[in-house]
């Protein structure tokens, strides 16, 4: 049987290739919780967490690639590459499931600093325009 | 038998607990690189990793503690909150060790960006005065 670890992950890789957010709300816990690597304050609730996975998705989207995955039974850790303006973006994404694979926290480091700086500003141009 | 990993994290956690880098050269390889959350460039050697491995374990030392590890045969991802003139750091180390649990890779992942600005001005002062 599978492990929520393995449920979600396969998910959230189905969704990083389609780059289509339209599955996201569904696999997001009602009071999910998501951690910027901007702000200290974690964002709650579902629809905010959708909001800056979908714009996760448009932003490191294009070159997203994971490179290994620290996975046991409810949560992993996704170690990532991604290139935004000809600039080298190294990351993590480490991920909390419930027992049915549906997200209840996600929090995502990004180094180094440069590259926090341009995700930081690509965010914010796609979320508040 | 010990895993690699789990002699380097023993290791390693001697080393927090005591933060007295003597022991440090012993356990970083010829090769270890390491790379930081303020620069792209891995810095390369042992000298030279060790040098940010002392400096990190003043500037995070003193409220340090590991919440969470990840971990495998030969690496693991810890994941570490701290605290830095009044202001929470959370982190991750993610550490590569050789067959007899030597680091041969040391990676570092700092949120929120302004804990982030506050590692990187502390680094420095403690790296280069």
């Amino acid at each position: 049987m599978s492990t929520p670890a393995e449920i979600g992950l396969q998910r959230w890789h189905a969704i990083v290739e389609s780059r289509d957010p339209a599955q996201l709300p569904g696999m997001i816990a009602a009071d999910a919780v998501f951690r910027s690597p901007a702000v200290h304050t974690p964002q709650e609730g579902r629809e905010v967490v959708c909001a800056y996975l979908s714009a996760a998705l448009v932003v490191l989207g294009p070159e997203l690639t994971y490179t290994d995955t620290w996975q046991r039974e409810n949560d992993a850790v996704l170690h990532f590459h991604t290139v935004i303006d000809g600039l080298q973006v190294e990351g993590i994404d480490m991920i909390t499931w419930d027992d049915d694979g549906v997200i209840t926290a996600f929090t995502v480091m990004i180094r180094p600093f440069k590259a926090l700086e341009t995700v930081i500003a690509a965010m914010g141009k796609q979320l508040f325009g």
